[in-house]
């Protein structure tokens, strides 16, 4: 479909700084055809009107845990360990169909605040009882409704066990159901340094080099995590996987909260990605991960989520607006990390770490149409003095009214066009229920 | 007019803790008059149909500076004294126009996003060529829009200086325009320990007793007061306005990041209530209020925005849900500052604040009818494991779609019904550009 959008304020990047410009867009297809000129021969099927409207990419939520939608709300304010164990005690019962309905939720509420595109990892289910498929079914919400997607299963134990061989096999087998899926795109998702053995580690990325994808891994979240990899491996847990080739392939490492000068530097070596997850990294008590530090490093940093079991948002502006505020607060110091900063977090540097510099995160000519279209017509963006400060310190993620995902129009005026939103609200309340999660 | 909410989800305050409960409820005039139990000759003039929504208190902004709105992304992300010596700038420029426009901007978004009382401390301007009237310029917006507030004008300078005297002299004569009116009330606004002298404390406060209202404060902020105050007068600001008899009136207090055990214990015993302003105090590099050592001291907190030039936005459940993170991130514990805290900081803790507790805050029969409806059938409301819990992690502060305030509808289904907002935003992106804040 051709679309052409008029008379709108576009967010665009240009030498390294966002800065916004009126223009008229032009979509071909699945890409951006023309920014501010109109292609030769183009014939728009669909014009939509962007007068007080700002035009943006879509932002990208480079670590969450989809299906944890169910959980939003659970077991909050109590102690991680208290938490976790109650979160794993309903993800014993958790059935595939669960995880298609979880995940599918999300992507709703991640579309509803102009997320385009986002980076699972999905049910890991360490115990027995667990179902197969949990990776097709965050992929194939995913696409039913029209999002991007960067799927990995978290992915725990021991090479040789039969479990994780057998978890490991759906994971791939998953990953062919998939293929030549515009929308769809996998990493191996090995959980953690505490919860993969070594072996399993060195099998798991082995996978994903010989199939040129990436690791997608929580790393250095929490005090509990340091000290068991202290305890067994002498080390940090970055220098740990490092140690044992995770770094091979391209790597998404979330959280990094506990991270010293010298992880810093084999980060930056190793060009890891780090996903940031500013909420939960405060919901769960873990502290704030050295941001300045890393960005002075040079570490390409974009921004998650988590699930919404320990946020319990998905908003991505909502967690820019914290990245920008918390080291502020930390540091007492009220220059750091600043609004351009985030909003590249959450845009091109979300883009990069998943192998996609240039093709989203940014409005350019060639790129992919992944676009959010919000509502400048509102208190929170008049008077419209600096809309790029404006996108982090006073939207609040309601504004998003129209999205784009590869050129295909999946929302419109705040209405949901590609999937039944009622039916998806009823399946997740009756899971809620059985699954005995309502307080 | 009689308004009958029917089949909704109510928020109820019960010994202490927020419980949601399935009831209609009845609204007579200005007040609630039934809470699932229709009043005797109770006849609906408009019924509201409640199914899927959550009706609760409107939230009560305690701190804030409406005619800010005008400055929101106006300077951001630089040093403190950067930020304040170009807000100031601007600020010489501002006629009582411009606070009015200013102010019911800032109504207009606080509507919109659930608040339905502010307690604004209006232009403080001690530099010439200020113009008279700014507290009737908000409390004239906020009359004019229907939205509750208490009004106080920042005061600083000395007592005897013809400045002091007459600006003094101008917010008296203000607070007398208003007698009478339902919804404007006022507090004498001595701006902060620094900026006004001793015996211009003594002259405000002795005033605030005789007319039996409250001070409201900027305390224990940054530590350049804490320096100039230390230096000055060898104590801390809480002891120093102590001694000055600040507090011999009720007193709100905003800020109060830099306090010790012994101002805890000032604030305590003479009854004083905070009021927080977390994203405010990270934006301009202030740091953590110790706000769960005051809640251990049994001192009466309460939540505010600050103005939109250091937030940027004054959305109170993005504030709620910021308090509610960044002291579990700064302690690093999971189980401090919870939703319930926070719940109460912005309704009944503000209600307190400002001498409406039981009136304001709760829904009872017999108070206020300061209503907000939110709309539950949003994918961060679903599941609905924990509506409180959801309120304070999950929300955006855009489910609030029908608010009410005095009895009165303000906005229905998002639309305001009182004042026309093209106007406003009209008028302010105006004001905007002959300021020359637009970047």
């Amino acid at each position: 479909m051709n679309i052409h959008i008029t008379n709108a304020e576009v967010l665009l990047f240009e030498d390294g700084q966002f800065i916004t410009a009126h223009k008229d867009l032009y979509i071909c297809g699945s890409k951006i055809a023309g920014v501010g000129q109109e292609p030769e021969g183009f014939a728009a099927d669909k014009v939509i009107d962007g007068t007080d409207k700002l035009v943006m990419p879509g932002l990208i939520n480079a670590h969450t845990h989809a299906y944890m939608s169910l959980f939003k709300n659970f077991a909050d304010d109590r102690a991680f360990a208290e938490w976790l164990d109650k979160v794993q005690q309903v993800e014993d019962f958790m059935t595939v169909e669960d995880i298609y309905w979880g995940s599918m939720l999300a992507a709703i509420e991640m579309i509803m605040s102009g997320t385009t595109c986002f980076v699972d990892q999905t049910l890991k289910s360490a115990k027995p009882g667990v179902t197969s498929g949990p990776e097709s079914a965050a992929a194939g919400a995913a696409s039913d409704i029209g999002m991007r997607a960067v799927i990995s299963r978290g992915l725990a134990g021991v090479a040789d066990s039969e479990e994780s061989l057998m978890k490991f096999g759906q994971a791939v087998s998953e990953m062919e159901t998939f293929k030549g899926n515009e929308l769809i795109t996998f990493m191996v998702g090995p959980h953690a340094p505490y919860s993969c053995m070594a072996d399993y580690l060195h099998k798991l990325t082995a996978y994903a080099k010989e199939h040129g994808i990436g690791n997608n891994i929580h790393l250095s979240e929490s005090d509990f995590e340091m000290e068991i990899i202290e305890k067994e491996h002498g080390c940090s847990p970055i220098a740990y996987v490092d140690r044992e080739g995770v770094f091979d392939v391209p790597t998404i490492a979330a959280h990094c909260v506990k991270v010293d000068a010298d992880d810093i530097r084999i980060l930056k070596e190793k060009g890891v990605n780090v996903a940031l997850n500013p909420k939960s990294n405060m919901k769960l008590g873990n502290g704030f991960a050295p941001v300045e530090e890393m960005m002075e490093a040079g570490i390409n940093l974009c921004l998650g989520t988590d699930g919404s079991g320990s946020n319990n948002s998905l908003n991505l502006f909502a967690e820019m607006n914290v990245e920008a505020l918390i080291h502020k607060g930390n540091k007492q110091k009220a220059e750091c990390v600043s609004a351009q900063d985030v909003l590249r977090f959450a845009t091109v540097g979300g883009a990069r770490a998943i192998g996609m510099a240039g093709m989203l995160g940014e409005i350019r000519e060639g790129a992919l149409a992944d676009l959010i279209i919000l509502n400048l017509n509102e208190p929170q963006f008049v008077p419209r003095n600096n809309i790029v400060s404006g996108l982090v310190y006073s939207s609040t993620g309601r504004e998003v009214e129209t999205v784009i995902i590869n050129g295909r129009l999946v929302m419109e005026n705040r209405r949901i066009l590609t999937f039944d939103t009622a039916k998806v609200y009823e399946e997740c309340e009756k899971i809620s229920e059985r699954l005995g999660m309502k307080q």
